[in-house]
């Protein structure tokens, strides 16, 4: 058993959600299943690494670049919902409520991270903001504390522009994840946004 | 996104304890992490697949074959612990309790799972007490209602055979689960063995 039987061991508990016991679990699994299901988890990870990449203008995870939602000329590009991370531009999607376009900001502000402005992808926003017709920014960071201080520092970048800044309504549950949110709660609060 | 990601999502839903949520945040995690952590994810999977295989003597999955504990001159050689899988072992060898070698059943009987004793590493486990000089059994299936009846399956068939036939001692919690006890009441339900 011993080194491989470890290593692996180590490496799944870098997962999220996954400590010892979990890891040990699904090291076994994966020793014990047939090998067909191994592999096609493997190469299931293999091609989702090299076939999907983040989009050059919203920043959004996708197997085209520009992705499928700026390349989509049906959409709304009047209007750009800016979400952290891309598993929340899948949720608004499940959530059916929205047809304009997105940016993933890559995160949120957190000073006791250490994280800042720079970091996140709020410099190419303003130069979309620039370059395109954009009538309309929705901020849809998560209702919890970073997420509400990010909203709040974008409105004030944003608002000088001169375009239309909103909020995501909150009937979210505060405190939140709107990764995770269902669709319903999800698309009643895009149709309540209000303006900042 | 579509395609390889989604891909991915099923492919995680088949890990035991993932359901539709855990698989996507896994996923967006597996898609956002630098490179080298999700490779050496999949070198780590790839790697102990290739490397760790069932022990022809014991059906322990091990680098070895024969694997550590057949191997080793210095532990019991006619004291042999039947357990239904390789996790067993490893909480065994944890508990430090133990000094002889293993079987590894490779499940329970379960007539409604369709698993019988011909699905099981019985016949195999009558091989080696044919052919070695095992003194003593010790039964040290789950404490749930399909080890225990696998438990009295092989008390009744090994006992003719005239080896000593115990059972783990039931200091473990009911309905519990043998790989995941802590390694002190693992060490006092071994010490406690009683014949069966």
């Amino acid at each position: 058993m011993n080194e491989p039987f470890a290593y692996l061991v180590e490496q799944l508990r870098r997962l999220p959600g996954v400590g010892a016991k979990t890891a040990r679990r699904l090291a076994y699994f994966l020793m014990e299943e047939p090998a067909e299901t191994v592999d096609a988890l493997v190469k299931a990870i293999v091609d989702a690494r090299r076939e999907v990449g983040y989009c050059r203008i919203c920043g959004n995870l996708s197997t085209q670049n520009p992705c499928e939602f700026c390349a989509d000329g049906k959409r709304d590009h009047s209007l750009i919902c800016v979400v952290e991370t891309a598993a929340e531009v899948m949720a608004m999607e499940r959530s059916q409520g929205y047809h304009g376009v997105y940016h993933v900001l890559g995160g949120v502000l957190s000073p006791l991270d250490g994280v800042g402005p720079e970091d996140l992808r709020i410099r190419e926003l303003l130069e979309r903001l620039r370059s395109d017709q954009v009538q309309e920014v929705i901020l849809a960071t998560d209702p919890d504390v970073e997420g509400e201080a990010t909203a709040l520092y974008l409105a004030r970048l944003l608002k000088p522009i001169g375009v239309r800044v909103t909020r995501i309504a909150r009937g979210l549950p505060a405190g939140g994840d709107i990764g995770f949110v269902d669709g319903i709660t999800l698309a009643g609060a895009l149709a309540h946004r209000q303006t900042m």
